[in-house]
């Protein structure tokens, strides 16, 4: 099961770094998700993570295609509202792209489309999509049996919810808050970790 | 001279879209600049621009050098917290790159780091400047004595203003509210290029 944090757009550049930089040996991927950065500061804060050990493969970026390709970045993650997943896929092939998606018919679209991952979610109710009723885990079951590519599950996920989301056979998880809002990202990126190891 | 309709990100695709094609055969280059739209909707309002007769080369995209590698648009135009124009030079140097410049040193860093033309303003008092004071016309003459590539100038561009900015050389205008904000943009276009046109 694969461990991916996804930044909060709450920091600066130098400060959300610093935190992604702590983590890195612990979490499989981090997806820069920096909604109100400019592409500037994108290259800035990528660019400090390549020189700082964190690997070109353990990066997925959020949105921006474009800083994916001026820098060597071999994954991105496109929004719901971003560049359609078969654009990206004709031009770029060699471009791994994840897709978020809300349901196991846009799971199912995402796939045909050329998605290589699909991030699902939320999953349960979560401070980032406050009063927004979660889709629930169920879909996961359905997405295992049909899909063929990866599962990652998002929203809400926790310490405490992880062995729900492993029950229904995701592949990974992503986190944002309870690595990225946490005093101590690395700790929390440990408790994580752990949990998604235990047996039942 | 050339006339550069640079969008205002007040209207909805279909509303810009629409205003766009008005004036397609009076301006020579219209600049996609809707930043607060999403990847998806860039998509969708080039599309219907190029099925509407807009041909590639007229139009320019701002900042989102993704949209435009995967639409084919020959252009873009890098905003002052961009991507570095050196860094989409190195990697697709077919591009065609504009640069926005506010002052000489600014406009010559462009030229250097491969920039195609440059962006110069806000030349006179402007409403999307509210507050800001202009950086006046007088760089623009520097600029033609020392850069090569083309100069463009922008905010505050108006009848009125155009044979100022016509008499220190400039290579071309780019207006926003002077179309956008009017009720007839392509009557104002019309006019602007009157002005254009008009000799002393």
């Amino acid at each position: 099961m694969k461990l991916m944090a996804v930044t909060d757009n709450h920091h600066a550049v130098k400060d959300i770094a610093e935190k992604i930089i702590a983590v890195k040996d612990v979490i499989d991927y981090v997806q820069i998700r920096e909604k109100s950065k400019t592409a500037q500061e994108h290259v800035t804060l990528i660019n400090y993570l390549l020189t700082s050990g964190v690997h070109k493969e353990e990066i997925i970026i959020n949105d921006r295609l474009d800083v994916a390709l001026c820098l060597g970045i071999p994954t991105v993650h496109l929004p719901e509202h971003g560049l359609p997943v078969q654009l990206v896929k004709q031009h770029y092939p060699q471009i791994q792209v994840g897709c978020s998606v809300h349901s196991l018919q846009s799971a199912r679209e995402a796939e045909v489309n050329g998605a290589d991952y699909v991030l699902y979610g939320h999953c349960f109710e979560t401070n980032s999509k406050k009063g927004v009723p979660p889709n629930g885990i169920n879909p996961i079951l359905k997405m295992k049996e049909e899909l063929t590519i990866p599962v990652y599950a998002i929203g809400g996920i926790n310490i405490e919810t992880i062995p729900i989301v492993k029950d229904v056979g995701a592949d990974g998880i992503a986190v944002m808050s309870s690595i990225f809002a946490t005093k101590n990202p690395l700790e929390s990126a440990k408790k994580l970790r752990e949990a998604m190891q235990h047996e039942k």
